[in-house]
């Protein structure tokens, strides 16, 4: 074995109520994370595929936020219906979800349509 | 702004006392992420390279560790004192340190010289 062809972080982050930035998660788990590792499972991928838990991946104001390696495919306002298609399409056929996908304009940035400053 | 130059993730899992695999933590926290965080800061690069916590990375035998994205360089048993030869050395001047990273061997692996099952 070697690196993981794919490796999925889920951001699992939760702020405090009344924070200026939104979290991705209430509860500091939320479902993604655990959708991911069933439908990778399910799929057949695991060995080579890795569903991890991240702390804030700092794109607060579109997620819940899903980042795949080493690709660098950032995903926002990532649903749980959302899942099995991430999986299927991206992980599995190597095509990347475009409806879901972030615009390289929305990341690491003070503002985009998302982010009023 | 677009996508991180460097997304560094640190392993910051804890197992319950007595599991068969060893924790990268002790705390849930542990001091790298914080030291990867103040080290990116003082060296000019916050803009581009982010420090963020993750969940188990599986590489447990090979804890503390540490992946890199999207260039997927992986650090194994990496302590506090690692962190400025890292910070310098791989996300400012983009050499990855050689001696502190892992064979591809013995990633996802469930046999290397630091794993036997």
């Amino acid at each position: 074995m070697a690196k993981f062809e794919h490796h999925v972080f889920v951001c699992t982050n939760v702020r405090e109520p009344g924070s200026a930035r939104p979290s991705c998660t209430s509860d500091g788990k939320g479902p993604l994370h655990t959708l991911f590792k069933d439908e990778i499972r399910d799929a057949g991928i695991k060995a080579t595929v890795r569903a991890n838990k991240a702390g804030c991946l700092d794109q607060c104001e579109h997620g819940p936020t899903v980042v795949v390696y080493p690709e660098a495919v950032w995903y926002g306002f990532v649903q749980p219906g959302d899942v099995v298609e991430i999986v299927r399409e991206h992980l599995v056929n190597g095509r990347p979800v475009e409806r879901l996908m972030l615009p390289d304009g929305c990341i690491n940035t003070a503002r985009c349509m998302h982010r009023q400053v």
